[in-house]
C-alpha cells in the first residue's frame, strides 16, 4: 500500500483518476472523449490526463469552464508501441509508466487505460507491486446475466498460471463478487470442458484439487467444474475462474457472437472494463477497441471502486491469503 | 488403414455407419429418433447399430418395413460411465468400444456417438491407430458465419498439446477446409490474445514460430496470431487452430451466446458435430446434448465424409506431415 486507509478514505469523496491518453487503439480521441463524458457526469470526479502535453490541451480547450479545474496535466511523451516489450509498461516516459508511478506517489487513487493488458499489467506489477499472497494479478470482468451477475477471472493479466494462482484468483474474484457484485454467497467454479471431476488438462485437475480444500473468504464455496456455456448461461456459478489465456479468448469470442447474433440488446451484456485484482491500487483496464462511452464507463468502475474502498476490504481475503500462502 | 481404397470406394455409394446407441445425454431415445431420421433421408444409407439388444429390437419395431433390411444390429451390453476411464472406449463390451471394433475390421466405414468425446477419442486411437506423422487426432468442427465457412480445431480431443501437434492439425484442418467446406486457399490462423507476434502463452509463441516455418498441403497459408471474436466474426481465417482445452470451452460458449442472443437464426452456425481428425477411419462426435436432429445430422455428415472419399484424399497431405516428422 502507498498510502494509509486514513488518505484513501479522504479522497475517496472525490476520487482522483489517472487517464492514459495514449491507451487504445483509437487513442487519443476516445481517451479525451471519455474523460469528458465522466467530468461531466461526475461532479466530484477529478482526472489527471497523463500523456503529450499537446493533446491535453487541446483537450483542456473543449472542456467547459466549470470543469475544467477538476482536470490536471502530467506530460508523457509517447506511448508503448505494440512491438515494445510489455516492460514498457513500468517506464515514467511512458503515458501508462508514468500514471502507474502517480497512483505509487499517491497523486492519484486509481488508473484507468485502454492500452495493452500485457503492458498495463507489468506496469501495474512493477511499478505497484502485488498484494500480499498473490504472485499474478488477474484481470477481472462483471459478465451481467440473466441468471445475475458472474464473475470471471482472469481474462487476460496471467498466461503461465499455477494451481496457486488459480486459488487465489477464487479468492480475489469471490471477495469481488460480493463486494461490487452483491451476490452474498458466491458460488465459485473452475471453467473446463466437462462437470464431473478428473476433466480437462493438468492445470485443470490440480486446482480442482486445490480448490476443494481451499478456504475461501466469507461465505464462497467451490461448486467444481463448469463449462463454457456455464460462462454465459450463468446460474450454477456466481464467480468463474481460468487462466488469462482461456479468459481472454472467452470473453471476446462471447462479446462479438453476443454483438453479430442480436442487433437487440441481449440477454448477457458482456463488459469493456475490467478490473486488476491482485495488485495494491485500483487500476481498470478498457478493452482496446473501447469507444468514448467505454473509456467513460471504465472511469466510472474505478471511481465507484475508491469511493467503496474495495482495497481496504479486500485486505481480510488477502491477509488469508498471504497466512495459506505462507 | 484396415481397408484398401478400392474396397471404401466400393462402399461409398453405399455408406455402412455404426452408431453408438448409448452415447449422449439422452440416449438411447435421441439416437434410435436420429438413426431413423437419417435412415428415412438417406435410401442408400445402412447403419448398425451398436447397444443392448432390447434398444435395439424396439427401434427396428418402429421402422417402417421398407427402411428395415438397411438396419442391422450389434450387440453392446453397455455403455461407458462419466466416472470410468476414457479407455473404456476401446473395450468391445462397451457400445463405443463395439462400433470401433466395427470400423477396423472394415464392417462399417464410419461411427457416429454422442458419448463423452474423451471416451470415444480414446476408442478411436486406440483401436485404429493414428493416422503417419499424427500424434494426436483433433476434433474439427465447422462453423457456418457471414464471412464464410470457418474451420475449428481441436474442439475438445487433445488437452495437452505440442507445436508439433498443432501444426498436425494445421494441416489436417486446412485439407479438411479445402475438401468439405470447399475453400479454395484456406488462410489458417493460431488462435492467441492478440495477432501481434510474441502475443498468448509460451505453447502459443513456440506454436507460431514452427507454423510460420511449417509447409502446408494445398495452397493453404499460415496467417498468423488470431482472437476470439475472429473464430465467431471469421474473415481474417478460414482455419483456426487452438489446443483441445481453448477450443472446447469457446466453442459451448459461442454457442450458449448466439442461442440466448437471438432466437431468431443467428448469422453464425455453431455446428452440433464434429469429425476426429488424424484416425485412419471416419469418426463424427455429436453434441452430448445432441436431439435426435442433430444425431442425424451427424450420420449424414459421416455419409458425406465417406462418399467423397475424405480419408483417401487426406493422404497427400499426411504423407507430406510424416515425412517432415521422419
Amino acid at each position: 500500500m502507498t498510502h494509509s486507509a486514513s488518505d484513501r478514505n479522504h479522497r475517496s469523496v472525490a476520487p482522483r483518476i489517472a487517464v492514459d491518453l495514449l491507451g487504445g487503439d483509437d487513442a487519443p480521441a476516445v481517451v479525451v472523449d471519455g474523460a469528458l463524458q465522466a467530468l461531466t457526469a461526475d461532479p466530484d470526479l477529478s482526472l489527471v490526463a497523463v500523456g503529450p502535453p499537446s493533446v491535453a490541451d487541446a483537450m483542456v480547450g473543449a472542456l467547459p469552464a466549470a470543469v475544467r479545474p477538476r482536470l490536471s496535466l502530467h506530460a508523457a511523451a509517447r506511448g508503448v508501441a505494440m512491438s515494445e516489450s510489455a516492460r514498457r509498461g513500468a517506464d515514467r516516459g511512458t503515458s501508462i509508466g508514468a500514471a502507474m508511478a502517480l497512483c505509487a506517489s499517491g497523486e492519484v487513487d486509481a488508473v484507468v487505460s485502454a492500452g495493452a493488458s500485457g503492458v498495463i499489467v507489468a506496469g501495474a506489477v512493477m511499478t505497484l507491486g502485488r498484494m500480499p499472497g498473490i504472485r499474478r494479478p488477474a484481470l477481472t470482468a462483471i459478465l451481467r446475466g440473466v441468471a445475475g451477475p458472474l464473475v470471471l477471472l482472469d481474462v487476460g493479466a496471467g498466461m503461465q498460471v499455477s494451481p496457486t494462482d488459480l486459488t487465489g484468483h477464487a479468492s480475489l474474484g469471490a471477495a469481488y463478487a460480493e463486494l461490487v457484485a452483491a451476490v452474498e454467497q458466491p458460488r465459485v467454479g473452475l471453467l473446463s470442458v466437462g462437470t464431473e471431476p478428473g476433466k480437462g488438462d493438468r492445470l485443470r485437475r490440480a486446482a480442482d484439487a486445490a480448490l476443494r480444500g481451499h478456504t475461501f473468504p466469507g461465505r464462497a464455496t467451490y461448486v467444481g467444474l463448469v463449462e463454457g456455456h456455464d460462462v454465459v448461461i450463468g446460474g450454477r456459478a456466481d464467480v468463474v475462474v481460468t487462466d488469462g489465456f482461456t479468459g481472454n479468448v472467452l470473453l471476446k469470442a462471447v462479446e462479438a457472437a453476443l454483438t453479430i447474433a442480436s442487433a437487440a440488446y441481449p440477454p448477457t451484456v458482456v463488459p469493456r472494463a475490467a478490473v486488476l485484482l491482485g495488485v495494491p491500487a485500483t487500476v481498470v483496464v478498457c478493452h482496446g477497441a473501447a469507444t468514448g462511452a467505454d473509456l467513460a464507463s471504465g472511469i466510472t468502475l474505478a471511481a465507484q471502486l475508491v469511493r467503496t474502498n474495495l482495497l481496504d476490504r479486500l485486505m481480510p481475503t488477502v491477509v488469508t491469503l498471504a497466512e495459506v500462502g505462507s
